[in-house]
């Protein structure tokens, strides 16, 4: 059963609120994923209701139901109305549809309907509905895929287009390369202006971050390490670090010192305000996503390099 | 009808390939997003056909059809069993499943059914299959949502950890700062390695790039726009590359010559071979987010910044 239920996961999904009147009048609702359009003329749209619903009466007797297709933001509205609860409408102001059904004010699309089929489905009741009326807004879509929610990520229609053109040297401002070479400089920018304010270079931060990292090394080990950046220091900048006080010298080889540290945790400081200001303004599956196309990036470029701060 | 249409748009869905076999034994198959989850115990699952379907009396004879849920690369497939066509299966690898239904070779989930009912729908009908055999792989699903193709973006569960320990300078892989630093490195890597065959640096590459776009530009100009990079050349740079006739010098400012051109030329095919492997590790949709979501992060850095190479 968990097997199955696991293997129908594999189908994406949209999420649904389906909401109806009780007998008393009341409003009541489910989440579902199990919406699905059946028919254009006449319009039939279908989901499904467990046998075991609370709601199962309602919607068996009340002859007409709302289905409100969930947008992208409204995870905590699908698991509110996922778990069984007297109050699922507790402080939402909804209102009756024209054929009665509470609909909720926040949807991608809204589909009023009259109950036109109720059929046989094992475990659960098939209802049929005849939309009576509907609405839509452009909103992404909450997904339900593998047991979890998700977000969609539109793909472009056919190839993409070239970036470079080697005839001319011109290249577009998608260009990959481009790209990721504009972010790292705008990245850095404020982080090299705190490290001019201090007198010291990149080749330093990169230093003290390795040594922070991996402890003791010797120069040689470091350099190795930051052969691939073109900031790999020399044995005067380490010199001068340690005259500085920022790094130890010993017979191992060199070690950070308290003034090190403090120096490197200013800068992640000012490195970490870049990543707090992106969060603000992407939502939590685009930054967890451009986290991941970035290690993606790193593998397909990451052929005999040494692996750096993992 | 096509505002409906567009509004049931709204629900995203799964793609799936519906297969049976025709009276004569032959196999037959549609493309079908309809399809959904019914009942665990026993085990249904339903999706609708259209009644002006070619195939529409094979699959109320059969008494059996297989379901494929396809994956992120196989909207070469949805679209060959969306489009009326005698040969849909003319070079796949199908077999017999254990009901008879063809089973296609590849597919991120599939499902072997007994028809077990078959429901008035409007202008479709409604098919409820008992499940007697399944198989998923965890392959990222095709999707259809808005009229077109997507692919899925997982979210996170809960917040994003953080990244960045303040008190002890340590980061973890995912640290945004540290992965773009790191991709930057990497794609850089065998652009370091042509410049130092060639004999020039970074700053070179970047004068040679702005003139290319900018046209003739003074000194001061050129080091206005690369300021921010760290890149910006001195007046020895720039007469290093006079000297070596990779750029000329005139009243207006420096340009660009043949000589330097091809220099540039080469090193962006370089560059563009980054662009070119990941593209081969990436979906479309993928390299398409990767791109849009680097522009939103160069946005959210783009301050006072002058703009490069747009």
């Amino acid at each position: 059963m968990t097997e199955f239920r696991k293997a129908l996961g594999a189908f994406a999904t949209g999420v649904t609120i389906v909401t109806t009147k009780n007998q008393s009048g009341e409003p009541v609702g489910v989440t579902a994923s199990s919406f699905n359009s059946v028919s254009l003329d006449p319009p039939l749209v279908l989901w499904s209701l467990s046998k075991n619903s609370l709601s199962r009466t309602a919607f068996e007797t009340s002859g007409h139901f709302g289905i409100h297709v969930l947008a992208d933001t409204q995870d905590d509205l699908s698991n509110r109305f996922a778990r069984s609860s007297e109050s699922k409408f507790a402080g939402l102001a909804w209102e009756d549809g024209k054929l009665s059904s509470p609909i909720l004010p926040d949807y991608a699309a809204i589909f009023e309907c009259r109950t036109k089929y109720q059929y046989e489905g094992g475990d659960h009741i098939i209802f049929v509905g005849e939309v009576v009326s509907f609405e839509a807004h452009d909103r992404p879509p909450l997904l339900f895929h593998a047991g979890a929610y998700a977000e969609r990520r539109p793909r472009p229609r056919g190839e993409m287009p070239s970036t470079v053109d080697l005839k001319t040297g011109r290249y577009t401002g998608d260009f990959l390369f481009n790209l990721i070479s504009r972010a790292y400089n705008l990245a850095w920018l404020p982080v090299r202006n705190r490290m001019a304010q201090r007198h010291m270079d990149q080749r330093e931060f990169s230093v003290l971050a390795m040594l922070n990292t991996h402890g003791a090394m010797s120069a040689k080990d470091i350099r190795a390490l930051l052969a691939h950046t073109a900031q790999s220091p020399d044995d005067a900048k380490l010199e001068q670090m340690t005259r500085r006080g920022l790094i130890g010298s010993e017979v191992g080889g060199y070690h950070l010192k308290e003034a090190g540290r403090a120096l490197l945790i200013e800068l992640l400081a000012v490195s970490k305000a870049f990543e707090d200001e992106v969060a603000e303004q992407f939502t939590l599956g685009e930054m967890a996503e451009v986290k991941h196309l970035l290690q993606r990036l790193i593998d397909v470029a990451e052929q005999n390099v040494p692996k750096l701060d993992r």
